[in-house]
């Protein structure tokens, strides 16, 4: 008898496991139910056709039915929910959404790749006209739509998350005037403030309305098809459409319904090969939980990568082969409006929520290519290691061009268990276009390097004002004068050997100056003189950063 | 007494050597010797300074004297050329180019960062005015002013290395017919010959006349200010001026001159902690020979990257400092008319050469992001890796964009010893402008794992026509019709399963498609009922550049 492997959901993971199980067994019966009318659709995509950036409906689809049985003799049925398992007959419930009928299905091996949705809260207003969430190709048409038909002009965001910004991008790039409201204190939640600063800046520079620390509390309706959001700071919002992007939920009804066991971020539960409770059910994609590379912790992590490689898993170990999902790093990209955000392994805030203090964080801002040759830009960089021994934990970049690339050498030394030495040895393409003799990824390295090797303390921005502390910014005066620390005193590297006696030995000095490499001089000078030196690192350019997002506590 | 450290050179190796010192001991006395007119300048951006794409010869001075005396307490002699060791005083005799004086210099560490010089082989007329290398400022100040005044239109590039094409770039850009000579039968020469493939057809689309396998027997003058440039295979080719990038040569002179061990290789022989045959001098940068990280051997890898951290490895062992050279993967970008191409770790080539014949070599062609956004443009990828256990033992790629990303992720890769395995697992930035889903790291890891596992096993396409074989060809008959491999039978892979009987079960069938995909596809399915599968991998691109750079031996 043949076997049979029912896959529930057909994007990301359920399309990846279905061939990929085709793959290792020519034999077996493989479908696939979607409850939605597309299969493998590119959903990474649906806020670029939002904003006419991709412009055919057809460059969404990946892939149809038609493929999934020419290529890879796999059956796809479209609208098909499937509505309860029956664990105990190994079978399915399947509900046909066009006709109503339901019918059953047995199986050998099951796999639920139903996803997450997008958190709707129960506020009032939540379901008139105009206000939208974006899943599916359906959702992104009728959001153009209601954009051309009821010509928009305004839009509230609800949420200032990854899915968030690309979609106020998109919107404005139609000639939108967009609100973001966001809850937290900063936009990209998974990054630590000061790196979203960048972004921030970015986002109202170009005219978008960011409404940090507030949240929504109520839609009502406004004039001809209109809205006003109502906030939780008590502010009013009159939008011509409503995106909200507030976050996504594991679909787990299925599996509750089925009594699987569901992990304590609220995700279904499985071990590293992707079988849940049932040793005939796996789950993979954004419905399950998964480790955290870095901190050991559960987590909810949807993202499009991760998902495919799990399907992949599953579709191995249902075949009989060995194979295990290593967890997830969360590694994530956002642009907007040409400013990338990126980051890989833990950032601070996640580090302090699994109660791990036991590292260091330097900051840079390297160009993505040597100074000399035209349209270098610097990206902001920071570095995350344990200070134990300098593995390193997680990093974070902001900048026009070069950071995905960064992010991406760091995420493959932390799979690799890598430390800050590896980075300052990392051998790296060297072109005058495309990064310099000593790559951003060295200069991170050697910088986490010198902290780690005691030849830089580094003092932390937001306790920039403690007593005792002298700050010293060692840039030149006209740099000083344009704007500095407030109580620093300047003395310019150049002058520094020979002003020693300006400089109380009894306390303690604080150096910065526009990036961190001429305070780094300065604090080698210094410590070697027997001064009590450290460093802030990043210099005024983190300083700025630091302060606009609200980190520095004032006295 | 204070610790005097000399330093002989000013770039790159004895600019950054210098600075880590003073870093690490405030109190020594440092100077660098430099028989140039500058210190630690761009010599990377010289041709784009005669491309005048860097327009201010002020943007490749990187630091001056004044700079290293203000930040580092350094003392810089210009002008200097140090022209013997005296090894048992511990001196070195210093010549002063301006006034012909010679003087000494006392050491207690002395640091060798000489570089390469361009080779110039003794033909005739090689000293005829108008025939350039480029080494300095001065020589680039002289080439584009030789240009100018001369009004050249017609140039010779004697060499297709990474240099060598650069200038081609910058040659064409202002406007020049240009001649590249070249002794190998390809381009790029540490690369393989299918691989540079694209880049010289990007070349002649330019306008470039390409003279591969052939190399420069004589100049002659031509006219005023003309050149003819007689070639080994009989060719004469006029030039209004010419650029010798045939390669560079380490400067060896004063360590041969002293007594120092010189390697197998021609250059300066050190050991892992740079240190020369002499306990007292360090060697650094071009000048020396490295150890090939991925093969072992002694190797000259004239690289900016490692000559600034052999340069930092010197100070710090100077300086009472554990610190080791871990060798060089020969990491290597060059982008040419937009085309960009990369290489880290071993080549075929370089393999052979080494006597190591255990590996396997993939290719594939995915975007550099995903298909659905625009502007999605293929990479030319070949990954180089143990057949024994999956350790990656080197990359090339070739494209548009995103060729350094790639190459860098391998880099890390291979310098923390990871495998294919990691490869498919990498976890990487994924938005739809930066890559996919299945990122082309993923998908090389995972084609080579497919090959480690044993689920699939390639053939080369360099003895593509041997007997009892039969070539399918998978894709679509319009596909086919436009072009297709010699000999090659068409089943369209939709039509594979349907026509199992045309297949013979005693012959192998050797598969390919449009990339690799689809015949990977039908190989398992076929493998899977028992018939003799190979693939060929890349699919009608690799065999294009496989044919195209005269690989494919014919009957």
């Amino acid at each position: 008898m043949k076997n049979r492997i029912l896959i529930v959901g057909g994007v990301a993971g359920g399309a990846s496991c279905a061939t990929r199980a085709r793959r290792l067994d020519e034999t077996a019966e493989i479908i696939i139910f979607e409850k939605g009318p597309h299969v493998s659709f590119a959903n990474c995509g649906l806020p670029y056709f939002v904003g006419d950036v991709i412009q055919q409906e057809s460059n969404l689809t990946v892939a149809t039915p038609q493929t999934f049985r020419e290529r890879f003799d796999i059956e796809v049925r479209l609208l098909s929910e499937v509505v309860a398992i029956d664990r105990e007959r190994a079978e399915i419930l399947v509900k046909e959404l066009t006709s109503g009928r339901t019918y059953r299905e047995r199986y050998d091996s099951l796999v639920l790749s139903p996803g997450a949705a997008p958190v709707r809260p129960p506020l009032a207003g939540i379901d008139l006209p105009g206000v939208f969430t974006l899943r599916s190709i359906p959702d992104s048409k009728q959001i153009r739509e209601w954009i051309e038909r009821k010509n928009a002009k305004t839009a509230v965001v609800a949420g200032g998350g990854f899915i968030g910004l690309e979609m106020v991008e998109n919107l404005v790039q139609r000639g939108l005037q967009v609100t973001v409201l966001e809850m937290q204190n900063q936009v990209l939640p998974p990054m630590d403030p000061e790196m979203a600063e960048p972004l921030q800046r970015r986002l109202r520079e170009r005219g978008v309305n960011l409404a940090l620390g507030d949240g929504v509390l109520a839609f009502e309706p406004s004039g001809q098809d209109g809205i006003v959001v109502r906030t939780s700071k008590g502010a009013r919002h009159k939008a011509g459409i409503v995106i909200l992007g507030i976050g996504v939920r594991p679909e787990t009804g299925l599996a509750r319904g089925a009594g699987l066991e569901i992990g304590p971020r609220g995700g279904i539960r499985v071990d590293s090969q992707m079988r849940t409770s049932d040793s005939k059910i796996w789950a993979v994609g954004d419905a399950v939980e998964v480790t955290d590379y870095v901190t050991g912790q559960a987590a909810l992590v949807p993202l499009a990568g991760p998902a495919t490689r799990q399907g992949r898993v599953a579709a191995d170990v249902i075949c009989g082969r060995v194979s295990v999902f290593r967890g997830v790093q969360g590694t994530a990209i956002c642009s907007v409006f040409g400013l990338a955000a990126a980051i890989t392994g833990a950032s601070e805030k996640s580090l302090r929520r699994a109660g791990i203090s036991d590292y260091e964080a330097v900051y840079l801002h390297p160009g993505q290519h040597a100074a000399f040759f035209p349209g270098a830009s610097a990206i902001y960089l920071k570095l995350i290691f344990r200070r134990n021994d300098g593995r390193i934990l997680g990093a974070q970049a902001c900048g026009e061009d070069g950071v995905d690339k960064r992010i991406d050498v760091i995420a493959t030394a932390i799979q690799k268990q890598g430390t800050v030495f590896d980075l300052e040895e990392a051998e790296l393409c060297y072109a005058p276009q495309f990064g310099a003799a000593k790559d951003p990824i060295n200069m991170a390295g050697m910088i986490a390097g010198n902290v780690m090797r005691g030849d830089v303390q580094n003092a932390t921005w937001t306790s920039l004002s403690s007593n005792g502390v002298t700050v010293v910014d060692v840039r030149d005066r006209e740099e000083f004068e344009m704007g500095h620390v407030p109580g620093a005193t300047n003395i310019p590297l150049a002058e520094v050997r020979g002003r020693l006696s300006e400089l109380p030995t009894e306390r303690e000095l604080r150096l910065y100056c526009g990036v961190g490499q001429r305070a780094y001089y300065a604090s080698r000078l210094l410590k070697q003189r027997g001064y009590r030196v450290q460093n802030l690192s990043g210099g005024y350019r983190t300083f700025l950063s630091c302060r606009d997002s609200g980190m520095i506590e004032s006295d």
